[in-house]
């Protein structure tokens, strides 16, 4: 008789977003006449912009006609794609990545759940404490994290790294060496970020003891300070320790579209076997590539109308930020983040979990956030808003948050 | 230090199309005034058909406003292609399959890659001799093969079934029970398959030892005998003991749009578990759907004009399949395959090896076909040719063959 894999079953409950659609979907359907905010998910609003609604059109059109049909992409990314990615967010900066360090996918997530594949069973990962769940999960379920607590929500073979307003939601190095190492800049959840001074402190870290940083950068194009360092490979040695993974769900709104990419170096090698390699046959035996029509939108995110528009955009996002950390402060809430990053972190009122405040939240002001604990157990306490709402309904929840 | 995945290093060469395209482009740049004819890898040449092409620049338009804008797509997929797939792929073909089973993806590469996570490490699992290469691939990275004999081209902890012409391409039961059990059908490579009587007894098999069938149907669109099953679900019983794989590629010229879907019977257990259930959970952990305009082009798939036009695009194919067939007959080749699927596997000639005739193919006739050994020890002395150029390719191709 088969057997299956026993560590899907160590999982605790469902997947922290579909446990929120539940919970939502069921007030909803108890409350039809509620007008519900979601500030929960970190899904965006906005529609796609003209200059990418016109490449997409274009290369549909392409499909249409046998001379410019497209068929099976190549296993790691179309080359115009792959190129604008290495001059525009690497080169660009004054980072030496080359496009075949580049690995076009079809998001961050899908990335960030498969990376862990390519090292050893019994490698241990270091994640922040909160963290997006996927980092965790994917792990789980690869069998690396040990037993589940569910008192304490602690995995016996994770290494927590709290980050809380106690340590300004910097991470301390662990006291017990990593093999992967998890950093989320700017931060999902939190909204905060370390500066490139801190960044560098733990690029040195990991090539001090042999770790790997999985460097996840999908909130990059909301950084507004000065300090912070839009790549990890802006760090001196990042690329003997650093795989980075990026998306265009929220620099271009593509959460519905599916792109990312990851950068694996040359340089990161463990023995004589190269990581990029690695990745590269890991590509071409489970994966077929993007979608051509994905790869030609992604292209012109990098077009100078492109450009213009999604600076728009990312503004647009970061208007709601600025209003909900100001809304919720005068409200009398404790609040971090949102300055290089698209979400509030809050902290809960006095004595309420963070599933409580979802709950009064969500029945009281019917504006959907996301309880912090659902991030890891430092998260128990604080909440997260996301900016990417529309501007009416951003401020329309504000006041009802105001009111409570 | 951190420590890699070792079972990648276990992998020889490289992913077979790879070293094809490798062969090629050396080829190529070395005879710049060649005209190349690819019957080589299984990639389709019609372009998208124009109901697709429409519901695809509808569905654009939609992403480009605010109000018909989509996001993250539902984790398991839409429910307009859900069910329009229940509907046309399974209940009206008599078989009970709600959409609630049906899983879309980004492609049946991926699922067929990715759904031996869902069993236990020590797994065993069995292939056709020859095999498409993702089956065994995707194992050896996960640690289930055993170790690889580059002599007899054998990995230890893999039942192979052995199909050639000797047992006119019908795998048989395997002495040592597997947990799983890969079957394509109609089949790639050999372009061969089974009657549905046939596929009863594998079915009533898997229930009797326990074993999980995966089927990989992504060729059912070519099917045109009677007796040959559409799905596995036309046999009794195949809900307690099957998964079936479907792919977009190949009956609606996807390859480079990217769509698939899994079917995971919820009477498909493993004591009390349900694999569907996991599977749920694996897609909502490592996956964020495929995207909205692929979806709808997928629905238009199942549209009245979609429906016709992928017939005749079908038909194309199989003319191509029938004149590849009948031409090498002429030319004294023994020849297999071709009547249910698009492919024609074909006797080397006497005393040449598959890639000595590969060679021989890409530098005498420029036609670039797929070595059979590339598909495993039982495929030598055999190679693949596809019917997926177009008709004058193909007609061309045949008449330098001839000449040889």
């Amino acid at each position: 008789m088969f057997q299956i894999n026993t560590n899907y079953q160590k999982l605790p409950g469902s997947y922290l977003f579909s446990t929120i659609a539940k919970k939502v979907n069921a007030y909803s359907a108890a409350n039809p006449d509620k007008k519900i905010i979601r500030l929960g998910i970190g899904d965006v609003t906005q529609p796609i912009a003209p200059a990418i609604i016109e490449a997409l059109h274009k290369a549909v059109d392409e499909m249409g006609h046998a001379e410019t049909f497209h068929g099976y992409a190549p296993d790691l990314g179309y080359d115009f794609l792959r190129k604008a990615i290495a001059q525009n967010d690497y080169r660009d900066r004054g980072c030496d990545i080359s496009e075949d360090e580049i690995f076009v996918s079809d998001g961050a997530k899908s990335d960030s759940a498969n990376i862990q594949e390519l090292f050893a069973a019994d490698s241990k990962i270091a994640v922040c404490d909160p963290v997006y769940p996927v980092y965790v999960d994917s792990n789980v379920m690869a069998g690396r994290t040990g037993t589940y607590d569910p008192k304490t929500e602690i995995w016996s073979d994770v290494i927590y790294m709290p980050c809380t307003a106690d340590n300004h939601f910097v991470p301390e190095f662990p006291k017990e060496t990593p093999d992967l190492i998890y950093l989320c800049l700017p931060n999902n959840p939190t909204g905060t970020t370390l500066t490139k001074d801190k960044l560098q402190e733990w690029v040195d870290y990991a090539n001090r003891v042999g770790a790997v940083i999985i460097y996840d950068g999908a909130y990059e194009a909301y950084i507004s300070e000065e300090n912070v360092a839009h790549s990890v490979y802006e760090c001196d040695g990042a690329k003997t320790c650093a795989i980075e993974l990026k998306s265009f769900s929220k620099n271009a709104g593509f959460t519905g579209v599916r792109l990312g990419y990851a950068v694996v170096p040359k340089e990161l090698k463990c023995g004589g076997v190269s990581l990029r390699d690695m990745w590269a046959r890991r590509h071409g035996t489970k994966f077929n590539g993007a979608p051509y029509i994905v790869q030609r939108a992604g292209e012109a995110v990098y077009s100078p109308e492109g450009k213009a528009q999604l600076k728009e955009q990312v503004a647009y996002y970061m208007k709601n930020a600025a209003a909900i950390k100001e809304g919720l402060k005068d409200a009398g809430y404790t609040v971090f983040g949102g300055v290089n990053a698209p979400y509030i972190w809050l902290k809960t009122p006095e004595g309420m979990t963070s599933w409580d405040f979802f709950d009064y939240l969500l029945e009281q002001a019917n504006v959907v956030g996301t309880p912090g604990s659902g991030f890891g157990p430092s998260g128990e306490g604080y909440f997260r808003l996301t900016a990417f709402g529309t501007y009416e309904n951003t401020l329309a929840a504000l006041e009802r948050i105001k009111k409570l």
